[in-house]
């Protein structure tokens, strides 16, 4: 890890802009705060372009997208291009129907992401590679690698394939992180507030293999070192004290282990 | 209560497709995933057929609803009742205008529910029985029996009045429940949750009135525990516990009383 | 503070209907339950005339504002008018974008607000008095009051700046308050709640200065409170506490200091 990259995030407090989901918007917008980074959420097609120009970053998650929330999705992924900031794409749940297909294929047709991320299903589903998407376990690390490596390839981008084992791969070279705690499964949208996690360190001037790998083990850090809280009973319990622990110094963290 | 469905529910994770408001989004999810099934949410009428041919059973609620809304509803609706997975419908509000009312009239004329969840109030306005909507307090058991029994008659469904006693009817012969805690009226979604766990129990392969009175006397359950922890001070400290006992066997729930 | 409008809040629990941003909703609703009063939230258009007629007050926040909601928060507003209940708007973000600047522009010409509340930027942003919107920090209180001073007059309003002093204008008169916490900063909706809590507090039959000023102290007093308890570690593990502690005694919360 890289904490020099989570301590930019935390003096320069970028500007994120998020085009998410519903479900996961407030819990994202803490979740951002509490890291250090500033969240503003706009949905009008009428004001994408202006909200992206004043953004350090974007983060396109289309979990509960509509034909109709499209267009802002796309012009502010456009405008990012154009301003050369960052743009994080999550496909959640891509592989579910042919509309999600084909809005992220819309998506990738227009706008160049930075970062494409996802669990190995979503990410297999935009490469062609099968995969079980029923059940809740990833099969191996061997196809995580596989996958992100084709995705990285096929989409021009950084591909970061979320799991027990996350693999970050950028055209041939990979990482891993193994940090992290299986609680994170219970609780919505823990891969959505990533997204924004990664969104945020993207904006600081490191390598962008090293601004991927620290949000994805930070992130982890962070799970493990609030899951370890003896008051913590269950995802509940779980989700105060992970809010607060994305506040906490990486030493802090890194105690614990 | 019949903790083989509370198990059979953990054991599947049933897939549960929400169309429901935006105010309990999350906070239906991250119960449903405490309890042990699988959330979906999504809105597009493009995907929603799809959805709901994944989906192990479909919850309709209607707290937030537009008119651009109401058809994936319906959709998603025809394709549960034509797969012959549960239906839930919860007319959050229908008493409080026309637009409720002729919404919930435009469902129940094309889906057929399983079940129709509501307060007593919401389900009185739906089979005419005049109900005092003002005031927060249910008038009467007495009066949520015949409210029960004609709902479940006029829709042939299975009719579940909540209140300080809940009322479940199915054609002539009704059930009762009376766990449950005052602290719920002070969270928003209580109700919308409930709907969320109904659904998932009524995914279990066991009789319909006990897959019912089991969501209703389990989440009871659930939210006595969780208020008698010492620390919990008021609802935002309740909610919490009340996520994590979701999680929790039955026996241990018990043991409290 | 006039605790007897706190005390009358929580005697008749006003209806409160919110045409709020899809952030802040569900922290929104169970804030203002657990102060006492009873949240509504709807977005139709359809149903606006009429939910706002059973309505006590009426909340415009314009947050995650589209074209198509805009509407339904004219309609809302303008029947508040014609009823002679309160209008709170709070103009989210609205120097951020000309579309929110021209939307909250329209709702201006047809509603006539009870309150606009809003952070200094916002405020200033209203009446075209140059403002430092980057950066977190509020630069004077001097500037604060001119701004209040400006918007009051110029939409013959009361004015609510909030900041770490917040002030209250009402023609030629003002007021301010110093209760807070910083912590508030770093969740997200705190703003958006207060305009909640005010609403509420503008349903009693006492002077407007008074139910502004008390409205803001209390809720200033309240995050004080939250942010006392010993287990808060960060933003995450105060939001429980500050739930709870919206619904104590100002007795209860005068005592911590």
């Amino acid at each position: 890890m890289n904490k020099d990259i989570i301590q930019k995030v935390r003096d320069q407090s970028p500007l994120i802009h998020h085009l998410t989901n519903q479900v996961v918007m407030n819990f994202t917008a803490n979740g951002l705060l509490s890291f250090g980074g500033t969240p503003i959420m706009a949905k009008a097609e009428e004001e994408a372009k202006d909200m992206a120009s004043i953004a350090d970053g974007i983060l396109l998650n289309i979990g509960t997208i509509t034909a109709q929330e499209l267009p802002a999705m796309i012009t502010a992924g456009k405008t990012a291009n154009e301003k050369g900031i960052p743009v994080v794409l999550d496909p959640v749940g891509v592989a579910a129907t042919p509309f999600r297909t084909s809005v992220v294929k819309e998506i990738l047709n227009t706008v160049q992401p930075t970062v494409i991320k996802g669990n190995a299903g979503e990410i297999a589903h935009l490469v062609e590679i099968p995969w079980e998407t029923k059940g809740v376990e990833s099969i191996g690390d061997g196809n995580s690698v596989e996958i992100a490596l084709k995705a990285a390839e096929t989409y021009q981008t950084t591909a970061v394939v979320t799991g027990e084992t996350d693999v970050i791969c950028s055209e041939n070279e990979y990482l891993s992180n193994n940090s992290g705690h299986p609680i994170l499964e219970k609780i919505t949208g823990a891969g959505c507030l990533l997204g924004s996690i990664l969104t945020a360190c993207l904006t600081t001037n490191e390598p962008i293999e090293q601004q991927v790998l620290t949000a994805v083990e930070f992130y982890g850090l962070v799970a493990e070192y609030a899951a370890d809280y003896s008051e913590v009973s269950g995802p509940g319990t779980f989700l105060p004290h992970f809010i607060d622990a994305l506040s906490f110094e990486v030493d802090k963290l890194e105690k614990l282990n």
